[in-house]
């Protein structure tokens, strides 16, 4: 643990102006994704914008959080999907994502692993080291059901 | 601006897991992208993972707030590229990404242009809306050249 906290992880990406309000973004090794300004703030339909990807990292991070907790404790489940909804509204005289509502729904192998399910997908929110490092409200509703 | 006050706008996207610690996210009308939990964390090499989601949503951010302001401003620019790097480290007993560095750089189309351009990526930055929902620190390091 002492290694632990000295540790430091970097993480890089390159996003570059094509045209409009249109960039790719890319980073070494991975695919690159379109990003542009979102429609309502005069951009484009059908291409991942900012808020997108401000919202995504939170339920991505939920996700593989989760998958490391069910490892760990050996949890059996079968699928795993979450939705979420991010909030943007002017909140201080500034716009910001206020909330962020987060909806995990797991399906484990035995009804008895229901309830644990559930607490695991909570302790993942709390624990996710994106919530860590936001300002918006996460509000988390974890959802489980037994069956194959 | 009354009017602005009261709006809101949403952001939704789904997360589903597929095998191992991978998972896919989507978006109504948007390309799905692979998302998996980071090498350093028992996970894959060569896919996007929260973390990466997280400092690209701070960079692309920037980006398209100041193809805003360049319109506004009446700024003729012919390039915008942006490295972004972002620190995850313990802080306070749990992980966060505690800070972002972002190295945008544009050419201009004339030499009177560079500082006025550097000025505006710095707005970019103070009035991007995921600045202002996250707690990392963001520096940002504007460069600009003029040139076609």
């Amino acid at each position: 643990m002492v290694e632990m906290k000295s540790k430091k992880f970097f993480y890089k990406n390159i996003i570059e102006w094509k045209k409009q309000r249109m960039g790719i973004l890319s980073a070494e090794n991975k695919p690159g994704i379109e990003i542009a300004t979102p429609p309502e703030f005069k951009g484009h339909e059908g291409i991942w914008n900012p808020e997108d990807l401000f919202v995504a990292s939170v339920n991505a991070c939920i996700m593989t959080t989760f998958l490391a907790y069910a490892e760990r404790n050996k949890l059996d489940f079968e699928s795993f999907k979450s939705e979420a909804e991010g909030v943007l509204e002017i909140a201080d005289n500034k716009f910001m994502i206020t909330e962020i509502k987060i909806k995990p729904f797991v399906k484990v192998k035995h009804d008895a692993d229901i309830e644990r399910a559930k607490e695991l997908i909570g302790l993942s929110e709390k624990n996710c080291l994106i919530s860590n490092s936001i300002v918006s409200k996460v509000t988390i509703l974890p959802e489980a059901t037994a069956g194959i």
